[in-house]
């Protein structure tokens, strides 16, 4: 049996009292069947966020839809900032990538085996190295960029018109090696970035080696969100792994890629759940 | 600044379309402010989950038992079995043991530093042992009851009494090495039992000398309420360590005591938040 | 700068006073230099293992293979049983599956991007299903091999043909769903298993339907040697992942399935480095 | 059975061919049996490390402090730094407090249950309000050093009287909110302390409300030797826990806590089975 499409909202605002209850009574009031509902109250900053979810009997996609549209003023009147989706609506996802392919490979694998609610469009690369192993995956078009610092306008806007064509609703940074400028940012839409550190430590470059210099007992894997601010973005997940002195550099990288493939498939399907608020430099991560 | 009062509810009953819409408007129109709600549905058994928790402004105690009150009203006329507490209750809390220690000092510890919301007023242990490391916490009584198969019956009527006379609420069983009968489990309210394993992994004696003859590589802990049948009772938390070949019995005896602690104290700290609802085998827990 | 070539000993046998000096003593007066060694004792039964790596500067191929027969010989008149590689040995690997393939794809990713020191020479199916997938590697050979109840004794034998025929050193079993006679074991030389539970909580068929009907807070996964006896081999490693009420079996089937990855690949590479012993129902795992 | 008593030696010192066999040959020769040997080589820095426990046959304590004795010439003039202790010995700690006393209790129930083959002889704080507690315990003295920044020298010079009157061989910083200076360190002997976050991220003051307000998914506790530069001492033992925007600032000491206890008592064990190398900004930690 299917399950039913489900209209889902995310929203953050100011709080104030019976927030809950008048989302709740509005979609009562519409016909519609809360089926999950999870809330937050930022004690400190007084700001209520909110996941919900619902459905409408024997509503099709265009009434659905309607409901959501619906949705989206009352909530809106309310001073809440909403997201809303249907839950059969597949995102497009471009991934960006340099040479290294072990995240690419877990996310298109995850994508081909129906495990992630997407459409995986495109990948775009600043060298061509990974074009035969893309052309594997049947429907996901490979293009190639280059970047240098003399070219980097040019490029991105080359980018953001590939972006643009393949009409994609988040990019995935998979071990992608450049800087994105906040030009960039400001137009590209969502971008989430896999960093193969525990942020905030080891931020920057090679942070294996930093870690195996440090002599820590823990690496991790960070996915977040891209802001302006290299490495400051809102946390979406983490994870770590054990090492020991026995461990080289070359162990935490494969120890730390297995990581990154995990933390960043994790975040990416978070995302495509409608599951993670960002605001300021946090997440709210409705799990 | 005291946070607010607050009253929380914990209930559950065949899932009906309306549920959490019904509830939150209760809530509002009888001037309750909702701090947090949470709830969840047994898609398989149709069953409804939910944790909510408000709060009245101006109300006093006895307002505030008032409108507890009419709320489990109205949440039996929908079907529900209701838990409902205020959060400044304490629960009363008996600890049962029998010569290991170590569970208990961590929930002494915890308590007396305030981290557990309840009044640990009793210790009743088979073994005169543990009196002087009781009575080094001010305020927990101590009772030896003695067991045999031959005086089980009259022991067990025995702790009953004590439970009663100290009004307890909860029993906590840390590494108590007797199993306790349906009929004392009829009687006693809910019993929470540290089983030094990873149920349902090494039911029974000696988990650990089990564990380390079948070479496991890691090794768990698990905290359960306590149900007739031994060892099956719903699972509240669990947790894992790394084992290897370099631990022997003793090792893992010392690492398991570590994950016993950490197991026990948050299930009963889960417990005393009302954040766990124990249906048929299983538990649904609100964290 | 490449590592030199080392000899790598892997044994166990009857403890005796003076091993480690005697083994050292013998490499070093042979012209070796250790670069690892790694010893344990099994204090209840009696049992000494070791795992010993070294290298003899300007010594080739030929030189080194020689000093490793002489090594054999010497450890086996300690009463030792031996198992000796040069770290240039490839060993070639059988993958054996059914139809799910996130298991095989993650090794095959592996063994391409040289993590795994092996050739990957063929895979082996009861469906012929993963063809295609298997086709976009380049250089492992697909043989479906169908299985009934009634065909099993010759579909073993032809299994067993195909082992030969690519010369397998070691099968791994990738979510392969048959089990396989002792017949077949006796013969085909070791074989690693990824079972998805951790054992021994939920052995046999539907482990994840199993820990969700038993309400478990957390879920594994555990790759083992396999014997005759089904789910008791001596386990290589394991680990496992979070579960809460909020997961229902399809959400543990795709967490487990991380957790198998890691596991599986995790357990060969442990395989391929010399770093395993079995012994009885258990290993020794030096890592 | 007793377990016969074992030297343990600890060194490290230049790589050079030879040293493992010459090191066991060494002790055969002299009529030990080596019990455990470990070692490691830092390929980078052409370091070796070992750490290397046997017993000798009918030896009296007089005879394994004559072979440890010897034992240390012979490393010594192999260029090896050493440390070498009986498996008898009971290093004696001092354990430096403020005012929290988790850390605390865990170190002294531990040191009572016999965990930590120590003697625990004291404790110094520059509050008085453990006191009772530590009173609890029989056998730690206790010590109030008040500290200013007027008094400080003063005050350090008493401590160090302490320690010295003590006999302390080690000191464990539980939660001790002072910087100790370099003056102190170089008189006192080896330090360790608990650094209750993920070293090198949030290093400094209040770190859990640094982490609270980076929104990070897990927080950590890290142990390490103290050395002049603060929080930049050789890391012993780390670990993590998840936490989410549900976790308040009080959530996050609290789960916090939990970690520093087991990351303090697991270094100190480490330490006091010499397990732990310490050596640049760095460990070799033998577990």
């Amino acid at each position: 049996m299917t399950p039913p499409t489900t209209i889902i909202a995310l929203m953050f605002g100011p709080d104030q009292p019976g927030l809950v209850a008048t989302v709740s009574r509005w979609i009562f009031e519409n016909g519609g069947n809360i089926i999950h509902a999870d809330q937050h109250r930022d004690a400190e900053e007084l700001i209520f966020f909110q996941r919900v979810e619902w459905s409408h009997a024997d509503a099709d996609d265009q009434e659905l839809r309607r409901q959501a549209a619906l949705f989206r003023a009352a909530a809106e009147a309310l001073g809440m900032a909403v997201q809303i989706t249907l839950s059969t609506d597949r995102p497009r996802i471009a991934v960006m990538v340099t040479k290294a392919d072990h995240c690419f490979h877990d996310l298109a694998l995850r994508w081909r085996a129906g495990e992630l609610p997407c459409d995986l469009v495109c990948v775009i690369s600043n060298h061509d190295d990974l074009r035969p192993a893309v052309q594997t995956y049947d429907g996901i078009a490979f293009h190639h960029v280059p970047k240098s610092k003399a070219n980097k306008p040019a490029a991105e806007a080359e980018e953001l018109a590939i972006l643009q064509r393949h009409r994609v609703d988040l990019v995935v940074l998979a071990r992608y090696m450049q800087v994105l400028t906040p030009d960039f940012l400001a137009k590209s839409g969502p971008v989430i970035n896999i960093h193969h550190s525990f942020l905030p430590a080891f931020a920057g470059a090679n942070p294996y080696r930093q870690a195996h210099a440090r002599g820590v007992k823990l690496i991790g894997a960070t996915a977040h969100y891209v802001t302006p601010e290299l490495d400051e973005g809102p946390i979406i997940h983490q994870a770590v792994d054990d090492v020991s002195h026995r461990h080289d550099v070359t162990d935490l990288r494969r120890k730390g890629a297995n990581l990154e493939k995990v933390v960043l498939s994790t975040a990416v399907l978070l995302h495509l759940q409608c599951r993670v608020l960002a605001y300021g430099r946090k997440t709210v991560t409705f799990d």
